[in-house]
C-alpha cells in the first residue's frame, strides 16, 4: 500500500488523503493531553476503544438523521470520513455542571443544570481556545447565523439522544462536546457532525455511583483510565464480553 | 443632616439610603481599582468628574428617550438615583477590538469590528466577572429572555447615540460597559439602565491620535491619568474653559 499523504496531526488524531476525492481517514491515537497540551501522556488501547465508540454513536446518530462525516471502519485505528470545511467551534453540550462551567460560575460539580446549555469556544490553540458568544460568532464569520441554527438544532438532538443511550447503559452523559463541517453536494452545503465522539470529549459518569469514565481520569490523575474507556466500550455493546478478541481483530494487519 | 445609611460600598462608588422612598444617593470616590481590585489606587478628582460626566450622559439619554435611573445631582460627588434590582450582568458594547477582547481572541487593539458586539459578564468578584453567553444568563434566571431583549436593543440605541456624541467632540467610543435594573411602577416593571456611564468604563480614544482618554491610562501606568478624564469632562462641554471654577462650586459646602 502507497503511504498516504498526511494533511493534518492533532494531538489525539491524524488525517490522511483518503482513498477518493472528497474522503479522509481519521487515524485515531493513544496520545492524551490536557490543560490544552500542558500535560501529555498516553492512554494504551485509547485510539483502538475510540474508533470504535466513535463508529458506534455516528452510526447511531446517523440512524435516528444526524448526518455525520462517517463513512465506515476501515480498521482498528482508522475510519474512512467525508472531507468538509471544519467550522472553527468547539459546541459544548452541558447537562450537569462539571469542569470549567464549574470553576467559572462558581456551581459545585455534579449540579444538576436548570436546562441543557450550549456554549461555544473558539478553535485556537494558540489562544487556549477561548469561550466566545454568537455575538463574536457571528461579528467574524467564523459561522452564519444560519449554521448556528443548524448547530444549535443538531446538538440539542445529539444531547437528547446520546443523554437517552447513555443513560440505557447506567451512564451520565454531563456533558460533552461536539464539531460540525460543512459539506458541499453538486450546489448545496449543509451541516455535518464532524470529529469524534468518545469518552476523550464527553463527561460520563457512572449514574448509580458518579464515577468517572471519561478523560477526566486522566486529566485529573484518577487512575484506571485504560479501564474506564474499556468500560465505556462494553457498556455500549461494542465489546460485549471479557476476553473478547476483537482488538486483535483482523484489522490490525492492514 | 442626619447621617444617612449606608447600602453598599463598591470599588468606585457608595449608595446611601435616599430622602424618600424607592431612592438612593450615589457617592462617587476617588478610588480607582484595575484587576477586580488587583491593582488599587487614588485619581484625585475622578468622583468629582464621573459624578458630573454620568449626569449629563443620563440626561441627554433620557432626552432621546433611553429610561434611566438618574434623577438629579445633589452635588459634587453624589446624585440621586432610583432604586432599581440590578440585573446582575456587566453589559459590554464593543466597537473597536481593545482589552480581553484582543487578548482572548488574537485580534489587535484597534481593529475596527466588522459589527458592534454585544458581550455578557456575570457580576461576580469572587468569581472575576466571568463572560457568560445568553445560555447561562437565561438558565440560570438573571434575567429573562423578554429581560435580553429589552436590554440588547436598549445596548444598542446607547452605543448609536453615544458613539455619535463623542464623535462629535472628537473622541472614538471604543467599548463601554452598561448595567441595568428592574423598577417597579405600580404593576408594571421596566428596564432602566443603571449604574453610571464614565471614563471608568468607557473606553474613550482621541479620535485623531488614538490616544487613550480613560481608565486604561491608570490600568496600563500610562500617566496623565486626571488630566484625561478632565479632557473627556472638557470636550462634553461640562467644564466649558480652563480655570472653571465648577469644581468649588456651591455643591461642596453640603
Amino acid at each position: 500500500m502507497a503511504r498516504r499523504r498526511q494533511l493534518y496531526e492533532g494531538k489525539a488524531k491524524i488525517l490522511f488523503e483518503g482513498p477518493e476525492p472528497g474522503t479522509l481517514v481519521q487515524y485515531f491515537k493513544d496520545d492524551a493531553t490536557a490543560g490544552n497540551g500542558a500535560k501529555k501522556g498516553i492512554i494504551t488501547g485509547k485510539g483502538v476503544l475510540n474508533n470504535r465508540i466513535s463508529e458506534h454513536l455516528m452510526l447511531r446518530l446517523h440512524e435516528i438523521g444526524v448526518p455525520t462525516h462517517f463513512v465506515r471502519r476501515l480498521n482498528m485505528r482508522e475510519q474512512l470520513i467525508r472531507e468538509v470545511e471544519i467550522i472553527p467551534l468547539e459546541v459544548v453540550v452541558r447537562n450537569v455542571a462539571a469542569g470549567s462551567l464549574s470553576t467559572r460560575l462558581g456551581i459545585p460539580e455534579g449540579t444538576r443544570l436548570p436546562r441543557s446549555i450550549i456554549e461555544y469556544y473558539y478553535k485556537n490553540d494558540s489562544l487556549n481556545d477561548p469561550m466566545v458568544a454568537e455575538e463574536h460568532i457571528t461579528a467574524f464569520g467564523w459561522a452564519s447565523t444560519a449554521d448556528m441554527d443548524d448547530m444549535v438544532a443538531l446538538a440539542l438532538r445529539i444531547n437528547d439522544f446520546l443523554s437517552g443511550l447513555f443513560l440505557g447503559v447506567g451512564i451520565t452523559l454531563v456533558d460533552f462536546k461536539l464539531e460540525f463541517g460543512r459539506l458541499w453536494e453538486n450546489e448545496d452545503m449543509r451541516l455535518v457532525l464532524a470529529d469524534e465522539i468518545s469518552p476523550d470529549n464527553c463527561r460520563l459518569w457512572d449514574s448509580k455511583t458518579n464515577e468517572k469514565m471519561d478523560k477526566d481520569r486522566f486529566r485529573r490523575d484518577l487512575g484506571r483510565v485504560e479501564e474506564a474507556y474499556q468500560e465505556v466500550a462494553k457498556r455500549l455493546g461494542i465489546l460485549p464480553e471479557a476476553g473478547n478478541n476483537d482488538l486483535k481483530g483482523p484489522e490490525v494487519m492492514q
